[in-house]
């Protein structure tokens, strides 16, 4: 803890700017709100750039549940630097680059210190909380005085914010902030799966569900690991052309695809069924597919999108029985402290493009422009700017 | 290839006895058969003693499909010597002592060559023919010449039979047969399934559904590998105390667990779920409730049981996501000419627990007897020797 160095703010709540969501569906709103300091374990840090995610999508129209709740602050694919810290905060310090990360990683539990998984134990069946270790205290409040909520631990839509250390890592400032970004989330869960959750082996075959981001990313994992085969499954063909800079090698639109399902046009190509298959979608029904796509006795398949309406997934008995493998995964088993500056590491070496997966930038202000591009399918990542 | 003893019916056909099938669940008569002596790759087998697998019920009863086939001879686990070998065959000669398994081994295809999978690329997709390479082909016939057709590539009930060096495995003569014989199919599919497919690890905790010859056998590879809870269910008690001398350590009624689901029984037992879950009695409804029973971020199914009714199988879309996976196996992931030998080598040390799974011992004329036992679940296994 390096406390040699204290910001004008520090223990003082400050008056920013952030993209308020009062009701599910409507449009944001740029507003002035108080950020409380961080309390123990937290760090709170100035934004430098956000993305957009299709989970802040869905989350922004969500009307039902418990975890839908407004008025919020959403975003949790961005950087930022330290600002202030709480007490017990090891391992930050003011002015380190930072990426928050919605999964967290307390390092102390069980499963934190197993190599088996990703999950923590400890922490990561709530998701619901404002804040990490004080339940449902918010850090925000708008200019009445009114309670905003939090997003995912992280809600990046805002000039500041605060961060429980479980959902911060340090990452090396030589990375470019809007490339990193995309490691916040997005990117890194794609790759994940691809090399810690199936770990995709040279020569191998490969079926991506759904060309987003993710999608993309998954793809860009498995060209890293040298298979040989990579197709990519979207309805919207305008993703081909860019699906061929993360290593996709062949493309099916399910449109096009007649009489016969996906998994019979995937099977024909790869002699019975390719090696790993990943659903990027979160439909049960193409979670089937992607499942029945794999090759028997080997086949593995992992589940990365988050099923729209919470459907139950139906595999065949026998399909199953003769072999196939299937799991789910969040944040793509990665490990964020561990893992994230490996990634930040492949892509200073230049091996890993993020590069392309920035297809928009603009200014935080123009919030709502960007979540019209990418529910319209228009942007792949757009960078929101919070001083440019 | 050693042919320096030749048996006294080499290249005739045999006339010896076997236990007839004419019918979907009709007794079984013993008749006279005729057995063709072996083609190449193939070795006529003297059987010694046979056992009765639940695998034999289901067909024995099933009046519809492909693979529904009558006249039939069936039984799949067994021990026997070789009397007769034909071209082509390496690695097997007179007098051998054999275990023939329904699962294939080519050796030589992408699956068998490796270490991956047990799935045998190149045959196991085909489980209806007669014999492995001749198609539909059949190797008995009765007295009056009409065809008697073949069961998984074995056809243990009969004191004569032919089976593919694809789907046999010679043995150490050290092992008493009628401990050898579990090894052709049962207990090395539970073990398999603990050691190979979910890789059991010391301290872990472990349910399995279902206590047959296979649930004990995945408890008793779970014990092996030092397993710290080992939770059996079945609504049978009487399966309770034999299931002590396997592992087990706790036991689940289902039908004692009111209101409460299975489930949540097994997650009370072990703080949140079981590390491996087990399906051994082929029910989607049973395959769920061992998919959920484990923990999140690691938990692992394995479903050994093969459907009843085909049904698909459902889970839970967030439970899947949450980082469990789940999988299907055939003879626990084994592959035999490599694996079985190791499984003898344990029994010989004293190490693994095969008496315990022999609660009957029968004539071979006896079997009605013993499918009566196996389907009031009298018995767990019943032997039946041929010429005691």
């Amino acid at each position: 803890m390096d406390k040699t160095s204290f910001s004008s703010n520090e223990g003082k709540p400050i008056r920013c700017k952030a993209a308020i969501c009062r009701k599910a569906g409507e449009a944001f709103v740029i507003e002035d709100i108080h950020v409380d300091p961080p309390q123990a374990y937290e760090v709170r840090i100035k934004i430098l750039c956000t993305s957009l995610c299709h989970t802040d999508l869905t989350f922004w129209k969500l009307d039902f549940g418990p975890i839908s709740r407004f008025p919020r602050i959403l975003g949790h694919e961005a950087v930022g630097v330290v600002e202030s810290i709480g007490e017990n905060v090891v391992g930050f310090k003011l002015g380190d680059v930072v990426l928050p990360v919605f999964h967290p990683y307390c390092e102390e539990c069980k499963d934190c210190k197993s190599s088996k998984t990703n999950w923590c134990d400890r922490y990561a069946d709530d998701f619901i909380s404002n804040t990490r270790r004080y339940g449902m205290a918010s850090r925000f409040k708008d200019t009445s005085g009114e309670v905003i909520h939090h997003f995912l631990f992280v809600s990046s839509f805002s000039e500041y914010t605060v961060v429980d250390i479980a959902h911060l890592v340090k990452i090396s400032p030589e990375i470019p902030v809007d490339k990193a970004a995309l490691l916040s989330c997005s990117v890194s869960t794609g790759i994940g799966a691809a090399w810690k959750v199936a770990n995709v082996e040279e020569g191998s075959t490969v079926a991506v569900f759904g060309l987003g981001a993710v999608g993309l990313a998954v793809a860009e994992g498995a060209r890293l690991r040298g298979a040989a085969k990579i197709i990519g499954i979207d309805t919207n063909p305008d993703k081909f052309e860019l699906g061929k800079k993360f290593g996709f090698t062949d493309f099916i639109n399910p449109t096009l695809c007649g009489e016969k399902k996906i998994s019979e046009v995937v099977k024909e190509m790869t002699e019975g069924g390719v090696d790993y298959s990943f659903e990027c979608v979160g439909l049960a029904s193409l979670l089937t597919e992607a499942f029945i796509s794999t090759r028997t006795g080997t086949g593995k398949t992992v589940m990365l999108g988050m099923e729209k309406h919470a459907a139950p997934i139906s595999l065949g008995s026998f399909d199953l029985l003769k072999g196939r493998n299937i799991c789910g995964s969040l944040f793509g088993g990665l490990k964020s402290k561990l893992d994230i500056p490996i990634l930040v590491d492949h892509y200073l070496k230049k091996e890993l493009n993020l590069d392309s997966f920035i297809t928009h930038e603009l200014n935080f202000k123009e919030i709502n422009k960007a979540f019209a591009l990418l529910e319209e399918g228009k942007s792949l990542r757009c960078i929101l700017w919070m001083d440019k």
